[in-house]
């Protein structure tokens, strides 16, 4: 959408230097921009890119400044503004309030007459969509769910029943909210199936990735706060509380009943066991797995980088002759 | 359901103290009960809310009655016990047998007159489907295919062709049965895809989480006995096998060929390289990866509980100088 | 499909060694083969099954030709050669041209008319999909996407928007390619989503196995090159780029724009993480983490092998004491 930087500047709050009437109409980083595109720098790793750029204007630090051949917008947090800018630049396509011929709506449920319900959507009893909510094509909602306004359901995504969404929510499509914990008991026959009878209770403005599954409570909800985000084919398990701005990269897997803190981060890979409590400001890096509450804020790791496969192979054998290494010492102490 | 905790005791076989007319239409916590709630004991270390419970029962150990302020189900396993009576007071919810008329079923497909198919269900050729079987919506079920009685798809579960499941069935959203098995030969032009074309044997009573993949053999089936209980996006390869009542944990991933014994369990991120043999009642614990044969029952671990950043950041580096420490070791044995 | 022995020798360009009228109608096993199955014999362990097969006819090298009691197709790389002639012996099922009443296809999409799409596929605006393409039941391809000829979508597969696909490309079940990727500015407010406007570039004959998520590019695109595969449940994030002939096997990550190099092969459960480069030529092992560029061709590995879990904390215990360890050795230096 064609908007100017005169308006880009006010909406967002940004210092503008440069034409307030120049026009973009797309966004590109500082390499590929062309005359009608935005850019951004807020990576010293760019910086060499700057001087180059054919952007209409560049959202950057004050300290950049000088090395900007074109508009400038000017950010503590260019990264930030920058977001707000392309929300602006290249908003979500419109849609038109209404529903697919071909979508399914139970009797008793509710949808709102301003949101968009696409092809082959189908609506469960007691369900009720929101104002603005766009559901999108093959999308199923079970019985008694809530959705507030503004959420947008991209495609195939299934919430299986008692999922309670907050505003503004994004959910990619694959997504699994609401399916069944993973309960069972042992008994000498086999299995007993331990039936999840809890729901999900989900903030605003939560955003979850592709294929990823949060499971329903085994008896009570599974609660994921105001803010979270969760990258694609993440795991939250039965009765996990995820507090409030808390993000996981992708193929994160969180067990049955964790506790995790607010303004959390898990990298790719990461995880907990089962029952922990994870408190608020906690960075886990990838592939690193909590076993134990974590009670102080910090940064937690446990993962090997790659290495060279027969050094690795090397590195094994001597950490494999550990407690040979360890009794040669205590035989050279005596 | 409203049930009576005679009823209740009668059914799963427990001796009731208390009155046998009392009635309860849901289970809680302890912690969470109400009068109408049945709740359950299970594990010590929830035995401090027991005497602050209101619920109208508590399902638990001959050895804990005496805590207990209210009527009590004694079983040996009250978790077990529990499970049972919770699938009494809570049952699935009822279907109408017949399907919707937005499901699509091939010709030569059959579906038994006490089945239900929901929206936009896609039936293949040649597939039959059994008895008191639930589809739930948005499934696709390919060709070839045989589901027994008393199944249930929850809702966008993809069979793809010639994949044979036993009686009751759980198939959570999104899991994918019957998909191509990874295999491809290297040649000078590129890879050649090596064609699929076995199918997938599901036991009864298996149960299978949101999300995940089970292949097709390549020549031959891939087979899960009965019982088995599968959670979230796992990964189950061309030709596994997984004997009876073995269960897995979420993103447990068995490659190719594996054959995975009796009554495992294998917890959560674990996973077995390819054509490697695991006997019976062998357990994987969370995050390792089985790399050969287990021809011994018992526990296999291998994973690094997650540590404070900066102290895993020296342990990294002191593992680095293995080699080195070995060679001061060797020269002060000298 | 019946086949004689004659046909397969000549199309594929193998010497037969056998009567070229014997027909195969199937694929087997050397140990389950019929006298109307093809076998092969690739690997050395299956040697031992060679002299009992019932096959009508065994691809493999000349030196086990002696070693074959049956007709005798003789291939430099019998596995490749069983592949091209497994899928003359059992091609994809055919279809008729057309669509299912149920598919909706926007105005402005187009279709070829020798594609078929099937029950409940949705087609966005714009859209166009090239000659002999099959789109499975419950696809749903959305706006701005082009996918050219010969192409398989199994089902339940989600084009978000912006995807370009070449020829022959095969998607299966629960795929999801397109989605938002993983951009989040953090701010005193919470997370900013900053908005994921590129596309995603796939070239010719690209396989990509079920519950897989590529992610389009934030700003550009993601990039899958000709002849990559990818198995389940992996995870491309956004402006990640693919050499051509690259393998993944099942729950590979590889963070946002990492780019990965020409034939490497990334085995089940490995990874790298964002922006790091790997050239062509490289293996990476079972739950092996790229951590920083790499440069040389060759395998990288860093994962431990499941040990006794009594050993194993042993172990564990022992590399904890790593410090002390070294400390003790200065001494003894001293």
């Amino acid at each position: 959408m064609p908007i100017s930087l005169g308006e880009l500047a006010v909406s967002v709050g940004c210092e503008l230097i440069g034409d307030p009437d120049t026009v973009v109409n797309s966004v590109a980083s500082l390499r590929n921009a062309t005359p009608e595109s935005l850019s951004f720098l807020s990576s010293a790793s760019h910086a060499n890119q700057l001087p180059g750029t054919k952007a209409a204007a560049v959202v950057l630090r004050l300290a950049d400044v000088d090395a900007c051949p074109v508009a400038a917008l000017i950010s503590d947090d260019p990264y930030a503004s920058y977001a707000r800018m392309a929300a602006l630049v290249c908003p979500e396509p419109a849609f038109s309030a209404g529903m697919h011929a071909s979508a399914v709506v139970a009797d008793s449920a509710s949808v709102a007459a301003s949101a968009y319900l696409a092809a082959n959507v189908v609506i469960g009893e007691r369900t009720s969509i929101g104002a603005n909510t766009v559901v999108g094509p093959g999308t199923v909602i079970g019985a008694d769910c809530s959705v507030a306004s503004d959420c947008r359901f991209v495609a195939n995504v299934t919430l299986v029943k008692d999922v309670r969404i907050g505003k503004r929510g994004i959910f990619h499509p694959g997504v699994v909210i609401g399916s069944d914990g993973f309960g069972n008991a042992m008994t000498s026959e086999g299995w007993v199936k331990v039936p999840q009878l809890g729901g999900v209770q989900i903030g605003d403005d939560v955003e979850i990735g592709a294929n990823t599954t949060v499971d329903c409570g085994a008896i009570g909800d599974t609660v994921i706060d105001n803010g979270v985000r969760i990258d694609n084919l993440c795991m939250i398990a039965h009765n996990v509380q995820i507090g409030e701005h808390t993000a996981m990269a992708a193929m994160t897997g969180i067990a049955g009943s964790a506790i995790i803190g607010k303004r959390c981060l898990f990298a790719g890979k990461s995880g907990t066991v089962g029952h922990v409590t994870v408190c608020d400001d906690v960075v886990v890096a990838a592939k690193t797995f909590v076993t134990k509450d974590v009670t102080k804020p910090g940064t937690y790791a446990a993962s090997f980088p790659a290495d060279n496969a027969r050094s690795w192979a090397r590195q094994l054998a001597r950490f494999r002759r550990l407690g040979d290494l360890i009794e040669r010492v205590k035989k050279l102490e005596k």
